[in-house]
């Protein structure tokens, strides 16, 4: 650890500069799902990879079969750690456009109850969020004419279209991509003042089934009380998801489930947010979950069986007196620790055809699968970028979870081997994916100031 | 009771004449539901008062805000019995019409699988059947210049459009339409050579209900662990409907219930309609209601809760990790017996609010409700109908339940105080409502003489 504040107050004075870029950045519309703006997204990888290289990083754009990706390299003193930092440059599309208080594509900087914030699609998803560890490389290089850790980049072009090329690049640049840890910049803090690591993400499991029972819709009237019933069937089998404590009945579901360690269960307790303010937003009161545990410990650290769709028979307007001949529902699992998606997958099957009638069948349809992340809560790398944010902003770090799964991160640890440490500065009221995305001007500039502590940091 | 073979005799003879009058009725388009045919239902119902008025009857046409309606009266000698014979003389639409093999208003006699059929819209449905009893009056009167029974007839002709008209009008006469009994003609035989009558008709209670939990569809990740999943509470309400026995499970529900006397039940097992047969024609083969009892037995003499359709959440192709706002259910009973159709909906509505978590809410949407019809197994009107229909055809008669509704029954039970004796002499392959409907030439021609010897029986 080194004397930082030249740096830090380097990355201060580039500040002017540093959102001139990230303007010039935001102005390339790199909307990956539409055909259309193919040309822009490749213009931003271009943009990205003059940047860099005129950074000193040895950087190029590289082709797939979708958005290509730009992978940049810049080594560091012997013994350095090794980081993969990613981001990406493609953003969501921004139709409905009138709902847009200001064009899309041309940033400002605009007062927003009193904070200044940067308008624009992708400012907060995710130009805004990568340009804070390119600046902060920057203000390194403008100081010391080096980076303290050795750095390897690598920036996406399909993150909001599914990522389609991401597997088969990792496969195929393994060794080029693989360091000691990624820092992944693509989440938020806990509040605008209270920086977060995320540090638990829950995995998911998706079913699809359909139970057929008899070969032809029928009548009600003739054949209710002797023909099965596939709603029937399949109602039995969702209730019974879930005991009356909350808890998941399938066999071998909780494998792999660990309790969360009390430290951090105390930590969430100190963030206000109970089941009142949690629940009361959404119109709730009572936690629905297994019983006895907290609002975020339900989301973030305990599994789930959730009936994301349910459908059957006569939905329509009026009355019909059918038993339907089949009956589907769409079915998520939230896995957390080291629960197997496979293992949580033939349970729920077997489950499923154990409670099946003879008579009656069930057709399953995967809708993928991936495992939990659970990093370390005591791991050194968790602790030193704690501290780096907690000396940056008002309010100490707060090590998180989160409800939903970030695949890349799953990805980085079952292709690569490598753990990621998930720091970003988007706030809950960035509107990303809609209109008037914006991201705060102290999550721009701060975060670039965060970087350079957590280098800093990770050299020790 | 008289010597009946003249009548019958007359009506043999009569049966060339007989037919030529069924063919003219058949030959009117009497379609109710499509307005272009309004013309054709009144000049139905003209024809039918002109016939009736030919007959003896003093007979006319009603004017409905709907089509009309013919009422006929006869008169008999003191002390004869007083019936009121209902029928329709409208018919389903004829479309697609190209799957029809002959004209469906323009009637023929033809083979049919070793047995002479006539063919044509309305021939079983219910123009061939209203038409033996005409001629079976007929026959009487050719031969005795008197009806054995007094006989007030109700031509409808708005059967197969929802009769808006019917209550109404039997409201405002009910004075003159109100009978010992009614006989209606509207139901089927057993098979081709077992007549018989249905003594137990299901009732109906449609409900819909509607869970809301949060106020917004949520995300899966975000809140799945902690907020009230609509699907899954619906779930647990529906499942929650049946006993492990197959019973239902809501308070009072088998209030009226009554078990079915041991001798109609055995009868029912010996007619060959075996849980094998029944369920072996829709794919099916274990019988899936109350534990212990024959597929008649439930379908015709048991009460059910069944689910007609359930949707929430999304349903659509892929997958989509959202706990939906709302979930939803169409659910239906039937009732036997003297079970209380407001008893049974109240009852599931209590029961739907106990199992409702307090920060979730339900509607309620009524879809229609009617008790079951139950007559007397050992009414002497049933009795004497059954002998009459044994002495006529091959095998004796059978008293049967129907798992359906036939809302005319209940009509005449509730509002003019009759109970109602259903004789029919349909098939099940008639086709009825589809193209290529038929009537059996011996359902006509011994339809008239069972009419014939109904009559007689009942004025014993």
């Amino acid at each position: 650890m080194t004397d930082i504040s030249a740096v830090l107050d380097r990355a201060d004075r580039n500040l002017p500069e540093s959102l001139d870029r990230l303007f010039d950045l935001v102005r390339i519309p790199s909307i990956s799902t539409d055909p259309a703006y193919k040309e822009a997204c490749r213009k931003a990888a271009d943009w990205l990879a003059v940047e860099l290289n005129t950074l000193g990083f040895t950087a190029s754009v590289r082709d797939t079969p979708g958005h290509p990706m730009v992978v940049a390299h810049h080594d560091a003193p012997e013994g350095a750690p090794h980081v993969l930092f990613y981001g990406h440059y493609d953003v969501q599309p921004v139709d409905p456009l009138d709902l847009w208080e200001d064009d899309p594509f041309e940033p400002a900087i605009k007062e927003l109850e009193g904070r200044k914030v940067i308008t624009g699609r992708g400012t907060s998803d995710d130009k805004g969020q990568l340009m804070t560890f390119v600046e902060a490389c920057r203000a390194y290089k403008d100081v010391h004419g080096a980076l303290p850790c050795r750095v390897t980049i690598l920036f996406e072009g399909e993150e909001e279209s599914g990522s389609p090329s991401l597997k088969p690049f990792l496969t195929e640049n393994a060794k080029e991509l693989t360091a000691d840890y990624a820092l992944v910049c693509d989440t938020g803090m806990w509040d605008g003042e209270t920086p977060a690591i995320a540090a638990a993400l829950r995995g998911l499991v998706g079913e699809e089934i359909t139970i057929t029972a008899a070969d032809r819709d029928l009548h009600s009237g003739l054949y209710g009380g002797a023909a099965a019933n596939p709603i029937h069937i399949l109602t039995e089998i969702l209730a019974g998801l879930h005991d009356e404590t909350g808890r998941i009945t399938l066999d071998r579901f909780y494998e792999g489930v660990e309790e969360t360690p009390s430290n951090i269960k105390a930590g969430w307790d100190t963030l206000g947010r109970d089941a009142a303010s949690f629940l009361g937003e959404i119109g709730l009161s009572i936690p629905s979950g297994e019983k006895g545990r907290s609002v975020l410990e339900l989301t973030w650290a305990r599994p789930t069986a959730e009936v994301n769709g349910i459908w059957g028979g006569y939905t329509g307007q009026g009355f019909k007196t059918v038993i339907a001949a089949q009956a589907s529902a769409k079915i998520s699992f939230r896995l957390v620790g080291h629960q197997d998606p496979i293992v949580v997958r033939d349970s729920f099957r077997a489950y499923v055809q154990s409670k099946l009638p003879a008579d009656c069948s069930v057709k399953f349809h995967e809708h993928g699968g991936s495992p939990a992340i659970q990093l370390s809560y005591d791991s050194p790398v968790l602790t030193k970028a704690k501290n780096a944010l907690s000396d940056e902003w008002p309010k100490p770090a707060v090590v998180i979870g989160m409800g939903g799964s970030i695949p890349i991160v799953g990805d980085f640890q079952t292709m690569l081997g490598m753990e990621s440490l998930l720091v970003g500065f988007g706030l809950t009221d960035d509107r990303i994916h809609s209109p008037n995305e914006k991201y705060d001007l102290q999550s721009f500039h701060k975060g670039i100031r965060s970087w350079v502590r957590i280098l800093d940091a990770l050299t020790v």
